[in-house]
């Protein structure tokens, strides 16, 4: 059998592969593994079975056999490890493609998260206009920092990775912000991630998905 | 040669271990791998020598041999997966304890450090009276969904692991929130955490760094 991932049933965000379940979905494609997913509602995800799988109910979760996994980086990094294609064989080359799945999630995503959020939910708060440019720069600096890490080279550290996934995920989040037109390598990066075929047929899945919803 | 890890020259946490560096130490500590450390002052770290290692101007970082490794949970679990004491053997258990290590730093840290964040630099801000408890109750969900899972167990997922190791210093960063006082098994979770002799000999250890510097 294999594998099930969980979803949303209908994403908030339309389909535009933004929920993390896409992460997952990109890695499983990269790898050739095929995969089942289970939607939940919003309300499932709060339910003691879905917790059980997750504590902080959340999308999405992982199942094989005996092994049940939550948190979406620890999903792709276990796909990762048990086949070929997201991590480099050299040692040193593969700790440091994990070093880049973790900055995207501990140093990349974090402030740009919050600037999300914020213009989801504090637009009419009266501090809007005055924190708004505080977040945006907060998210410059980190892709000032990237941007020249990156230089010409396509990816991040050598061959494409369990890094690059992860982190062109978390750029993904930014594109309503108008802020990766202000880095165009950047926006190149992210663009070169969108255009591998595993991207696509994962993306293609999950809209899939959000278009049945909205029919029904 | 032992590795050579990076530390604040002066912490502005003032020794109360609650830099990154901390959980390095802590781990290393764990095993039984001594390490040296090399201390860099605000500046040094947005100099390009040091940006060589970490593109992202940070500590700590981790050198041992031909490898650099940046961010503190990607060098947490290379230390682990090198040195027996910090991921389970069995497989399963292993992938879960990876969980809970990007757990803390992906779904946990990020709300506390915004509160944290905030405290600091939020508090002359006409905003801060109103949005100081939309902060606190996003890390009150997050700390009664961790309550739960944690039940009476001593540990997260059996026993002490990298997972635990990086909770407890994400949750360390709430000391002077007053919100650990809410959730008493977290709080004595973390006090588990901090009773291990190895976390002593860390905390110890980078506490005599910011004792000299306040000396010399």
């Amino acid at each position: 059998m294999p594998p099930t991932i969980t979803a949303f049933e209908s994403s908030p965000d339309r389909g535009r592969g933004q929920a993390r379940d896409m992460r997952v979905r990109w890695a499983l494609e990269e790898v050739g593994q095929p995969y089942d997913v289970r939607l939940v509602s919003f309300e499932e995800m709060k339910q003691p079975a879905h917790r059980a799988l997750h504590p902080f109910g959340q999308i999405p979760t992982y199942e094989d056999g005996d092994l049940a996994l939550f948190e979406s980086g620890a999903i792709v990094l276990h796909i990762a490890e048990r086949h070929s294609g997201l991590l480099p064989l050299d040692a040193n080359a593969r700790s440091r493609a994990i070093a880049w799945m973790f900055a995207a999630l501990n140093t990349l995503e974090p402030p740009i998260v919050e600037l999300g959020m914020a213009m989801l939910v504090e637009r009419d708060r009266s501090w809007y206009a005055e924190r708004l440019p505080l977040l945006q720069d907060r998210v410059r600096v980190r892709l000032g920092e990237l941007s020249r890490r990156l230089g010409g080279a396509d990816w991040l550290d050598g061959t494409f990775s369990a890094g690059d996934l992860m982190m062109v995920t978390v750029l993904r989040r930014l594109n309503t912000s108008g802020l990766l037109a202000e880095f165009p390598e950047i926006a190149a990066y992210v663009a070169r991630g969108e255009a591998r075929p595993a991207f696509r047929r994962a993306f293609d899945a999950q809209l899939a998905v959000f278009t049945a919803a909205s029919r029904s």
